[in-house]
């Protein structure tokens, strides 16, 4: 089976509008407060199940992520926990809905998600996720990160606590700064073609 | 489209047949002669194209990626340079066969080539690889890494002056020491399922 057709379609960032919306719950920025909660989360509901994004734009033909930035130092791919049984892909479209949608409940955003990129396991209650998992480990979390084709022209709100940043790959590619996620995301996409798609 | 049925049989390390065969021409060495043949061709050639295959097998239920060690520092994956106009498949088949098949050349080995894993590019003629190219920019070199499916049982030559090793992806894993191609492996790996059929 070969993979070599997979294309992604680009639109200019410029094509996008982009509106502050109410701001949301960000539990994230203390990491010991994640770590306590995920502990007593696992006692309750067992493994913790994340999905996240890869939203891409470009410019000057060039791909680049949209990327949260929330506090100083947290970047973070829109996305969230799921509900325990919700489905991955309901679960990322409710996900982006929620930090990219409208206030306005009836407005429903079509998302479209596409292929998982890549998969993540926490093994402990710690800050480090590895690209696979041993099966004598019980792992405390998995994250999986899908690509999500944007339409052109689409109005994105971002919540008045978050930034919204579009990061090009370059900046990304293996740059600590970023962790584990985020920098491997070039990785990830290497085998797509992007189609640039001018306005 | 979703691909988190992606599926590869592994069988254990112990189930194969490893014997030396006659030692291989290595140019590789040297990085200043590899360098200079790069340019040499590039100016006759142009863009060199390259592939490489992951070939897996297991211990103790956990996937173990098998690389060349030449001398005492290089590592590399199965693979090489593709001729002019060569197909991807048929040129990593060749590359394949020309390392592990017996000597005799009427022994076909009927590899299974699947996904493409990965693509790296080289924009100078430089030992940097990148996961993305710039359209501004000439390529001196494209490799793309594709897995392929080992059977059980196979019997696999090893070129007298390579040594082949076996890497579990914990090891690999963002190590420095196998250079960026190879300890991206398990990330480009994460979204697969691996199915360990014991002897």
């Amino acid at each position: 089976m070969m993979d070599n057709s997979r294309v992604v379609n680009t639109y200019p960032l410029s094509s996008y509008h982009f509106y502050i919306k109410d701001q949301k719950t960000e539990k994230n920025y203390s990491v010991r407060a994640r770590l306590s909660r995920l502990r007593l989360n696992y006692s309750i509901e067992g493994m913790k199940r994340s999905v996240e994004g890869v939203l891409l734009v470009q410019e000057h033909n060039f791909p680049y992520v949209l990327v949260f930035k929330i506090g100083d130092t947290l970047h973070k791919l829109p996305g969230g926990k799921l509900r325990p049984g919700e489905d991955e892909i309901e679960g990322l479209k409710r996900k982006l809905s929620s930090k990219f949608a409208r206030n306005n409940p009836e407005h429903q955003q079509n998302w479209q998600i596409r292929e998982c990129l890549g998969i993540w396991w926490r093994p402990n209650f710690d800050n480090v996720l590895y690209p696979y998992c041993d099966s004598h480990i019980q792992p405390k979390e998995c994250t999986k990160i899908y690509l999500v084709q944007l339409s052109a022209g689409e109005s994105l709100g971002v919540p008045e606590n978050f930034k919204l940043l579009a990061v090009p790959l370059f900046e990304l590619h293996d740059n600590g700064k970023y962790g584990r996620v985020l920098s491997s995301i070039p990785r990830q996409l290497s085998t797509f073609r992007f189609n640039h798609i001018s306005p």
